[in-house]
């Protein structure tokens, strides 16, 4: 077999064999596949393709190129929740508690943040002490002693991605749903999961801008997680302002403690709900939508989904005071608000522009070697669709350095757009697909 | 300015603009592109196209890689032609001593052969003695005394060109009209030329299959020739079957001169006289098709080309003595006949297939790091159309090693198709671009 055949092959339009998928993805890991070779292929698969039966195949052998996690000696149904990526987006925090106080074993794996958009284990290690970097046991551990782990990836799980990532970055070709989805799916199956809930982000701050894009994706994420045995589903939801009122790692964190005692921002809260009851369901605890989601707000009005949190904290080594002191999480005192300049309707609050601003703070990392301030960032104060007059607030910056600030306060500026009229707004949950 | 901006602009399908092209030439040049973003920008060029603008910017840049040899002190209208590569496409050999026997001066610059089809310098090179590194100086020098000097490319033409050739065929991405274009015009302006024909092969053993294709590339790179200031027509040319008879670098250089004498085939004296006579008509020396031809004619009729051959031979350095002696030029005494194994007309002499045996014999490459044998190759005994019997002579291989011949008989024994009726076959000028 011989990589310019297969390179001419995608270029012409034709779909790829199992096993010209598999030798580019071996060649790729054991670094046989020159780069040169694997990046005119990569182009190739961006302009003209996969079938659902290639990006299957091909995420089985980025599942292949490292371990696939063996969680059948933990008992109960092991269910995982991937977000394709937004602003404020911390429903990982909220929903995994509630989901695992419901009764849902949940290894959550997540990654940091990259550009505009915040990752989880930066927000976890907002909590000092907290530990992201289990090891297989401690996973094991954890799901048996509190039924959730938050953990980060480990170099073991499909190490192809980690090479394919790195090279896509930098040759134009992420923007692929094949390419995507096997390198979301990849992951997810390496876990070792049962079955997974997506939330795949829609609108200015997501990854994909228009609801037919976030459509596509959803479809053939759902569809690869299901021809590899994981039961998968997913709700496509709005990114178009930040979720919640929060941008920034311990931001989020002190607002995801909020949530959890029934005092959080609406939208955060009905995310959460939805993504954890379908977790429920899934794990097969509940039989319908409804049932599920009763289930996941009692766990939410007793208080069990908070005394969840504080175990995760606790077990995974952050200072569980955390959570009734807010005050014992980074912050900054230095602040700065961005108020209406004139009286109308909010019209746009843009995420990108605002997860920008948050990142020119320091929140967020350029490149992968970036460290990040977990103190900084952005608190939303109105919301699109609010009437504002002259002066209202709009976005409170929290930053650490004060030559931070113009480009922050630049970009925070051109997030906000008033206007004469109520702006159309799209619904929370745009729409289902399984 | 990033390479990711510009691969994705490009991806995008967009127009990049005459800084982006100059960055990425520039880059590859200089080694700052790495040769993963090269080929990745490679790709989206092949599959979203350039327009004739880009084209000529992508040219200009690849001739600004490296010298532009300046013959303005050579007095007389320099006039080059390029064939963009056949099976038994010889003419340069004819067509050149024609040319300047007429009083063109015909500064070319040829390569080496690369997979079925040949090259012009190992034709040249199996003359004893033969050199074709000619000097820049030793360039003019030429020109002055013959008026035609026969030589390789240097290094210091179109660098360019060669690195991105090297990437190109070894990542899928040499079929694409705009980078065809780019890579034989950079080479051709650089030379210093003010004119130039070009011979585009259409068919079986050409590189463009179809008229449709061939007619394309002829329209990029008249167009291209045309904007550098290079003064470029076209012809399109058949070469579903090897032109002339002879297919091998000695057997070919043994029929050129036969050409020169009168008594070459009639296909390849056609070929060889209409450009020859374009060479003339470019230069300046006739003002019409008709009176060019006729003056091309006359200098075949009367001997002058053959004594312009034995000129160029005797200048740089080669045995004049094979002029009037083909027993001095290599050959072998191993031959082996195919015939036809059934009555009819011989529908198909496919020139690739014939190339390819050639090249099993070992007279072409298969990788440019390969050595070619100047003796072996193949003569053609009857042409599409002929109608056979049972056993008549179709195609003689002479080879040297007995090791090499199953593999060549099979190529040639697929190469030749018999048929109840009469084929149409493409004229041999199929049409001619301006």
């Amino acid at each position: 077999m011989r990589a310019t055949d297969i390179i001419r092959a995608k270029r012409d339009g034709s779909a790829l064999g199992r096993d010209q998928i598999d030798f580019f993805v071996a060649g790729v890991t054991s670094g046989t596949w020159p780069d040169y070779q694997a990046s005119a292929l990569l182009m190739a698969i961006v302009l003209k393709g996969m079938t659902s039966e290639e990006t299957s195949w091909l995420t089985d052998a980025m599942v292949r190129s490292g371990i696939r996690v063996d969680l059948s000696a933990v008992p109960g149904v092991k269910v995982d929740k991937h977000s394709t990526g937004g602003v404020g987006d911390k429903a990982s925090l909220v929903l995994a508690p509630l989901a695992a106080a419901c009764g849902v074993k949940v290894p959550m794996m997540s990654g940091r943040g990259l550009g505009h958009t915040g990752g989880t284990l930066d927000k976890l290690q907002s909590i000092a002490g907290f530990r992201v970097d289990l090891s297989m046991d401690e996973l094991k551990a954890a799901l048996e002693q509190t039924g959730v782990a938050m953990l980060g990836q480990t170099a073991q799980i499909a190490p192809a991605d980690k090479k394919l990532y790195a090279l896509r970055d930098v040759t134009g070709t992420v923007e692929s749903i094949p390419l995507i989805t096997a390198s979301i799916m990849s992951k997810k199956i390496a876990e070792g999961i049962d079955a997974l809930v997506l939330d795949v982000k829609t609108g200015r701050g997501a990854f994909m801008k228009t609801v037919d894009d976030s459509r596509r994706l959803a479809r053939s994420l759902v569809d690869t997680g299901n021809r590899a045995g994981v039961r998968t589903e997913a709700f496509i939801t709005a990114m178009d302002a930040p979720l919640g009122r929060a941008v920034g790692n311990a931001l989020e964190v002190v607002e995801c403690v909020e949530t959890l005692k029934g005092r959080g921002p609406r939208d955060l809260e009905e995310v959460s709900v939805l993504l954890a009851a379908r977790m429920v369901l899934l794990a097969g605890l509940e039989q319908t939508p409804d049932e599920a989601e009763q289930r996941v707000r009692a766990a939410l009005g007793s208080g069990a989904g908070v005394e969840k949190w504080r175990q995760i904290v606790a077990h995974q080594g952050g200072d569980p005071r955390t959570v009734d002191d807010p005050g014992r999480m980074p912050s900054v005192a230095t602040r700065r608000m961005v108020t209406a300049d004139r009286a109308g309707y909010l019209s746009i609050l843009d995420a990108e522009l605002v997860g920008r601003a948050a990142m020119a703070l320091g929140a967020g990392r350029n490149t992968v070697d970036d460290q990040v301030d977990p103190a900084v960032g952005a608190v939303v104060f109105a919301r699109p669709g609010d009437r504002v007059r002259t002066g209202d607030p709009i976005l409170e910056l929290h930053y650490r350095r004060e030559s931070d600030l113009p480009a922050a306060l630049d970009l925070a500026g051109r997030a906000v757009t008033i206007a004469d009229e109520p702006p159309s707004v799209l619904p929370l949950v745009v729409e289902e697909v399984r």
